[in-house]
């Protein structure tokens, strides 16, 4: 039997779409590309299972370096600008505010290195938020990742804390 | 084509033996329930995507709750004790000390809750380590968790730390 016939075959038996499946890997392999440059940067990350499947809200990755703790939701385009849906940035953000990490979003455009967002930064539109050139200007790289101090409250206070937690 | 055909003819396709593909579902569903567990009693967690093939150290689950990180190796059994390799404990060390993290063992035995083991409390064995039933006894459950406050020093500090970090 031929590969493709098998492939296509078992697509059809977990009634997922193939294109859909060719997205997903598509996306996995910037993930883990985007995983081996922040370990080459000093950080520890992995990559989230199931992120989009999942009923908690997820991100895609998430990251610690001992000092300051990361959730990225990682995107590429071929070019600007970025369209995020409310829902995504709200999941990023409830998941952020549990875990205690600081939400970004990270995006990779073609021949240009990983810039990061916080959700502060992007733009507001009627559906959800952008990162234009505006935005796109002011990303942080992983130097400026590096130098980001989280300052932690006592741990009864944080407990009852709910705003922005680091930078 | 039948279904069963269809597995084995893509488990071939893989490379991989069906028999591993079944536990690592079965370990992928303890994993759901540790995840759902973990939610519920305060913390966001997050399964690691490929956490036995990446070649760098990572645990099967990653948990925080704003004031301490936890780094999880998942295990289920049906009776003890428990072995783990040299290996294993070391890269759940690894992993833990890069990202900043509590590295622990879960435990699952059947008809018994969840039950959480510091490497520290490990028996060592000429090859590695063991969960017996004395340090079964001494296993923290989820209400323990919450109760470690993980101290941080001071980040120029912290960078050249090395020690345990907390409890």
């Amino acid at each position: 039997m031929l590969e493709k016939d098998l492939k296509a075959a078992w697509a059809i038996y977990l009634n997922i779409d193939q294109k859909f499946c060719l997205m997903k890997r598509k996306g996995s392999r910037f993930e883990r590309e985007l995983i081996e440059e922040l370990w080459e940067n000093g950080f520890a990350a992995v990559r989230v299972a199931g992120s989009g499947a999942s009923h908690f809200p997820c991100p895609d990755i998430v990251a610690g370096d001992g000092s300051a703790f990361f959730a990225f939701e990682v995107k590429m385009r071929k070019n600007l600008p970025l369209y995020l849906s409310s829902e995504e940035i709200k999941k990023l953000q409830e998941f952020s505010k549990a875990f205690g990490a600081s939400g970004y979003i990270a995006l990779k455009l073609p021949r240009e290195k990983w810039r990061f967002f916080r959700i502060e930064d992007l733009k507001k539109t009627p559906k959800g938020f952008r990162i234009d050139e505006d935005v796109y200007a002011m990303g942080k790289d992983f130097h400026d990742l590096k130098g980001i101090i989280q300052t932690r409250l006592p741990y009864h206070d944080q407990k009852g804390f709910y705003g922005s937690r680091n930078e």
